[in-house]
C-alpha cells in the first residue's frame, strides 16, 4: 500500500451520507447533483501553519478549524453545508498526526452532516486548502454584503475578540484555567453560526462573516451596500472570559480589528430584528445589536461620548508582521 | 489600497462571462447556478513549487499548468469546464510574476470559457490549489473508472512521455531547438484533452487522465472495474521529439511511468473504436489503440514478443526521492 492510499484510510470516515453525492472520493471527479432550481454557494479558505493558526495548534483542532472557517463563510451566505474538498500538503506522513486531524475535522462534519467528496496530498510545508459547497432551496435567498439599506440595525452573533485575547494569551494562559480553556477554544475550535444563519433565512439583508476583525468585515458590507453604519462600542458583545482576562488597552482593538470571530455581522430591518433576536435564541446562538446603517457613507463609531470615524481596518495576511 | 486588492487587480481579467454565475469574487461565497438535471463534476489539485513543476518554471507556465491539470480531471470525466476558484499561497507581493502568472492562466481559461468565481490569498511557501467545476447536461454521461468492459479497446489520447523526457532533460536542453522548446511546452503547458473528451461524450466506457503515468492510471481503471488489461509496447504513441531525443535506456519508463502527461486513457468498445477515432480527428487530437480489457485481472504488457506483468506504479509523491 503506497502512502496515499495510508492517507486515504484516514478520511474514509468523512465521506459520510450526504444526499446529492452520486459519486465521491476516488475517481477524477467528484459528481454532485443539485435539486431542481437548488443554488450552489461555494468557497475556499487555505490556512498556512503558523499564520492561519499558532504552530502548537493541535492537530485535531487545526482539522476542526479548516473547515469551520470554511462553514462559516457558507453561513454568512445563509446556505445549507452539503460538501467539501480537501487539498492537504503535508510535511511528511506522521499516522498520530492524521489520526488526530481526521478526527477533527470529522467532529464538525458531522455536525453538520457535511460530506468529504474529493481532495488532494501532496507533500510540502503543511498548508491546508478547503473548498466548502452549500445550497440554497432557491435564488435570492442567499444573503450577500451589498443589501443593507439605511435604517437597518447593525448586530453581530455571540461575543467578539474572544480569539484575539486567546492569541495574545497564548504564551502565558493557564490551561488549567477555565477562562483560558475557553478563550482557547474560542480560537482553535470556533463554532459556524450555521444554526443561527438558517434559521435567519429570508430575514436578513446583507451579511458577512467576522474573520478579519468587525471593522474589516463590516466595511466591506458598507463598501457593497453603498452606505455608511455607526456602532456603539459599549454594545460590542463581550464573553464573561474576555470581561475577566483582557487589558483595557487592547480590549477595543480585540473587539473592533483581531479577527480570528468566526461570528456573523448581520444588516437586519428594525421591524424584523426582534424576531430574528427570538429565532437565534432557539438555536442558542445570541444576537446582539451594535449599531445601525446609514445612507451617510464611512464607518463611525459611538466611543466615551464621541462620534469619531473608525478605520475599516484588520487583519492582512500580506500587510501583518508576525 | 491593501496588497489584497493589489492581488485582486490581477486576476480581474478572469472573471470571464460564463452561464450560470450568479455572483462571483467579492462575496463570502461564490453563487452558482446549474440548469434542471446538469450534474457537477468538482476537482481539486494542489501544485507546490519544486515538486509540481521546477523552480525554473516561469509564472506564466505555473498560470497555464495549475488550470491545466484541473481541467485535464474535468476532461477524464467528459465534463463541459465552467468555473474555477484558486488559493494562491505566495511569498511575497511581486507585481512581475503576478501578472505573468494570471496572463498564463487567463490564456487558457479563455481557451475554454471558463470563469474565476472564487478564491483566497495567503503568505507562505508558494503553493496554488485550484478546484475546477464542470457540468454534465445529465445524469450517467460522465465518464468513471469503473466502467471498463472485457474486450474493450483500451486507447491514448496524443503522444506519452513527453512530459518526463522534458523533465529529464531540464538542465542540458538547449532552448533554440525546436524539438527542446516542443517537448518543454508538453511539460510546462500541457494541453486538456477537454475537446475530445467532449466529442466522444457518450462513447466511452472508462477514462482516466494520465497525470502519474501510464500505468498506474490505467491501473486505476482496473480496479475500480475488477477487470485487467494488455497493452503492446510497440503501439504507445511518441511524439517526433520523443523519438529523436529520448535515451533508449529510459524512454520505455518514461512512456509508462514518467507522468505529467495529461492525456486521457479510454477505454471503448471495438465496434465504437474507429468511430470515436474519428471524432477525436476532428478535434485534432489523435487517439491512438495500445490494447485491450481482458477478464483476467491484473496489468500485462507485450514487449519483445514476450507478455509479462506491469507494475501499476507512477510518480507518488510521498514516496519520490526528488
Amino acid at each position: 500500500m503506497d502512502e496515499f492510499s495510508v492517507i486515504r484510510r484516514y478520511f474514509a470516515g468523512l465521506t459520510a451520507a450526504q444526499t446529492g453525492v452520486i459519486l465521491g472520493i476516488g475517481d477524477d471527479c467528484a459528481l454532485l447533483q443539485l435539486a431542481a432550481g437548488e443554488q450552489l454557494a461555494l468557497t475556499t479558505d487555505t490556512l498556512v501553519a503558523g499564520r492561519h493558526f499558532p504552530l502548537q495548534t493541535t492537530p485535531y483542532d487545526i482539522g476542526w478549524k479548516a473547515l469551520a472557517v470554511n462553514l462559516s463563510d457558507l453561513a454568512a451566505m445563509a446556505a445549507t453545508p452539503r460538501w467539501f474538498t480537501l487539498a492537504l500538503t503535508l510535511p511528511e506522513v506522521d499516522e498520530g498526526w492524521l489520526t488526530a486531524f481526521a478526527f477533527g475535522l470529522k467532529a464538525l462534519a458531522d455536525n453538520y452532516g457535511v460530506a468529504l467528496v474529493g481532495g488532494d496530498t501532496t507533500r510540502g510545508p503543511l498548508s491546508l486548502t478547503l473548498t466548502a459547497m452549500g445550497t440554497l432551496p432557491s435564488a435570492d435567498l442567499a444573503t450577500r454584503r451589498d443589501g443593507a439599506k439605511p435604517g437597518d440595525v447593525i448586530a453581530v452573533t455571540g461575543t467578539l475578540g474572544d480569539g484575539a485575547l486567546a492569541l495574545q494569551r497564548l504564551d502565558k494562559a493557564s490551561p488549567a484555567d477555565a477562562d483560558e480553556a475557553w478563550l482557547r477554544a474560542r480560537l482553535d475550535r470556533p463554532s459556524p453560526r450555521c444554526e443561527a444563519a438558517l434559521a435567519l433565512r429570508g430575514l436578513v439583508h446583507a451579511a458577512v462573516d467576522i474573520s478579519d476583525g468587525l471593522a474589516a468585515d463590516l466595511g466591506h458590507i458598507l463598501t457593497a451596500s453603498g452606505c455608511g453604519g455607526l456602532i456603539d462600542a459599549a454594545l460590542l458583545p463581550r464573553s464573561s472570559a474576555f470581561i475577566k482576562l483582557a487589558d483595557a488597552a487592547t480590549a477595543n482593538a480585540q473587539q473592533l480589528h483581531g479577527g480570528d470571530d468566526y461570528e456573523l455581522c448581520l444588516c437586519i430591518s428594525t421591524q424584523h430584528f426582534q424576531q430574528a433576536q427570538a429565532l437565534c435564541k432557539v438555536t442558542g446562538t445570541a444576537l446582539t445589536a451594535i449599531g445601525q446603517i446609514s445612507a451617510e457613507t464611512g464607518l463611525r463609531i459611538l466611543q466615551g461620548g464621541q462620534i469619531k470615524p473608525l478605520a475599516a481596518t484588520g487583519f492582512n495576511h500580506f500587510a501583518a508582521s508576525a
